[in-house]
């Protein structure tokens, strides 16, 4: 659960400065992954209808290959986004490029960029930095992966499992969505194990209790990717375990970008209990962590309970708000239909003292529950983003 | 279009000062409309699952009258929401004690609260106010009872329009639906016309067109509620100028509503071109109107094109990005398929130089278009609610 996650067997990493941001010239931002064979893979794009040229061309080659690939290659600072046909063209003449140093068709190759929007790729300073790249590949570890496709992140994201005889491992970069033109989430979701079924079905499945979990402010990007991606190398896994570490992977990685949200002082986890279905229930969840005055009220240390039954109420979703239940840490503030402001000074005492803040909510209309991740709203969070390009 | 307004024929206004907050004994808080005779109304209430007390008792006496009201009491501080069988029993008692003072059946006063959840109605200090709020009553204009709704307006709202032979008011309170526990917008529209036919579709259709397209920051409130009333006492207006009056009327209050945001420098117009339908334009116009990203680059006067593209992308709405238009002002900063960055002074000086702010964007999907009003978010938003309970 560190930058120094080993990587599952049948992976290499390796990282470089290729000045993708001319101005900094001591962060890496160019970033390899390369399998010792292609392996089977499966990517989630954004929704946004206004999409990264990668997310155009990762398409067309996992079509192209059969869901096979043997390298990634991402770089941080630019987008390569609302670029048009050149930002299609300086894509796929990167991913050869890649492709003839590691030996593989281009079609194996995925290239994904985040950053800027609208700038077109430093392509000459990129293709210059492949060869340090190729040539540094190593197998001991996520972190330097995990640093170079940093951004605005303030940490580097990467979480290891070991399962019955294989090793799973994953890195995100991304302080959530809050940012479309630092363009925005990546995911990559490393296994040896083999005999890896149906990825697709199994990465929707993990996707829906991690990643889309997430909530920082409601925008999502262009460039949003997820990748699960096996070497083969390790045991044949049953679905049940691999699905159970790659969703443990996730969550961690999926937590780790809500506390990194711009300008955030606290991770907040939003526990929705009593909803008819598992959906409504992540519903509630986003519409809550993504209501500005929930996360205000969190930045002011204020046990806001109102704020909290009112954000639920407009979800959409049914509450019985006779019976429903409100509590901050292990403090109920509004139930049986009523506030309990004689547990409001325990509530305010758990937002201040901990890092992670915990708001729930019953609804009182079912069994079933979701949890997720998001962050408070500082005037910092306002600052940078006020300020981000003026 | 001021606070001096006239009132259409037929109603009266006062205000007073009930001390329904407290420790604030300078400032009216109740006020009470009353009509010659009960005339037709209807009203539109919030979605929310969580509602007000005023919610349950309005609907139910609307029913019992017919949708005939002769009173309508407001005060502001205290939302008696969450609070129960007592709020209702609360809210019913002061009505009757209106109905008795003003001489009509007790369903045909509406009384309406907004304010703080949770707590209860200072019942004794708001019954104590009504003798001299009833003898108050004068007909000169909206001005005293605009003030009296007020919670945390910076500026009371009101408008008024003379048509062929009927004068049509309306004010409204609220700084968008950005503040639940302030529990929040009311709105009133007032007309002496006559023969006002099918007032819920004629209401349905100017809410659509003026309130349902202010967007604060997407929370909505418990409370929620806008009221059309007729007193008859004018010309019989045909439905299309009268309709057309109460537009003009409702899109002011509501550019009103958006220009009065909470911590807000700017209004932000948001027009939506070229879509399907106006329907999806109008929520394209909200998606983009709701996105903190574009109301943070409208406060750092950021011409940041990439967020309204993006925020427009993930509204679940066809766009054609490479035949898309943004513009900000007169600028055209995204066209063709691609960033203008020649013109970014300009929208930057736009953006500087106006109190009123235009976003455009042209989906090229359609003909259809609507216009959305917002405000920008600035660090004094997060400051108010941060710090407004604690």
């Amino acid at each position: 659960m560190s930058e120094n996650s080993p990587l599952p067997r049948g992976f290499r990493a390796a990282s470089a400065i290729a000045r993708v941001k001319p101005k900094n010239t001591t962060k890496p931002d160019l970033a390899l992954l390369v399998a010792d064979e292609a392996g089977p893979a499966h990517a989630l794009f954004t929704r946004n209808e206004l999409v990264g040229a990668h997310v155009h061309v990762c398409r067309e080659y996992l079509a192209r290959s059969g869901g096979k690939v043997r390298a990634v290659l991402v770089n941080a600072g630019n987008a390569n986004c609302a670029t048009g046909q050149q930002g299609i063209d300086d894509a796929k003449l990167i991913s050869a490029d890649v492709a003839r140093r590691v030996g593989c068709p281009e079609e194996q190759v995925l290239y994904m960029s985040t950053g800027v929007i609208g700038a077109r790729l430093p392509v000459d300073r990129i293709q210059a930095a492949l060869p340090g790249l190729v040539d540094g590949l190593a197998g001991d570890g996520l972190g330097a992966f995990s640093r170079a496709i940093m951004t605005t992140d303030t940490f580097p994201k990467a979480r290891s499992v070991e399962g019955a005889g294989f090793r799973t491992s994953g890195t995100a970069k991304g302080a959530g969505m809050i940012h479309p033109d630092m363009a925005t989430m990546l995911g990559f979701l490393l296994t040896d194990a083999a005999g890896l079924g149906a990825p697709a079905e199994v990465l929707r499945r993990v996707a829906d209790r991690s990643f889309h979990r997430v909530t920082i402010d409601g925008d999502t990007s262009p460039n949003d990717t997820l990748l699960l991606w096996s070497s083969g190398k390790g045991a044949v896994a049953p679905v049940e375990p691999l699905e159970q570490a790659l969703t443990d992977i996730a969550q961690g990685l999926s937590r780790m970008i809500a506390r990194d949200g711009e300008g955030a002082t606290r991770l907040v986890t939003v526990q929705v209990r009593g909803a008819r279905t598992e959906a409504e229930a992540a519903h509630v969840g986003r519409v809550i962590g993504t209501s500005p005055l929930v996360k205000t009220a969190v930045h002011g240390l204020d046990p806001n309970w109102g704020r909290i039954l009112a954000a639920a109420g407009r979800a959409g979703v049914p509450v019985d708000v006779a019976r429903a239940r409100v509590w901050i840490g292990a403090s109920d503030v509004y139930a049986g239909g009523k506030p309990h402001p004689e547990n409001e000074a325990a509530a305010h005492e758990h937002m201040k003292s901990n890092e992670e803040v915990i708001l729930g909510v019953d609804l009182a209309t079912g069994s079933a529950s979701a949890d997720v991740w998001t962050c408070d709203y500082s005037a910092e969070y306002v600052s940078i983003n006020a300020d981000y390009r003026s």
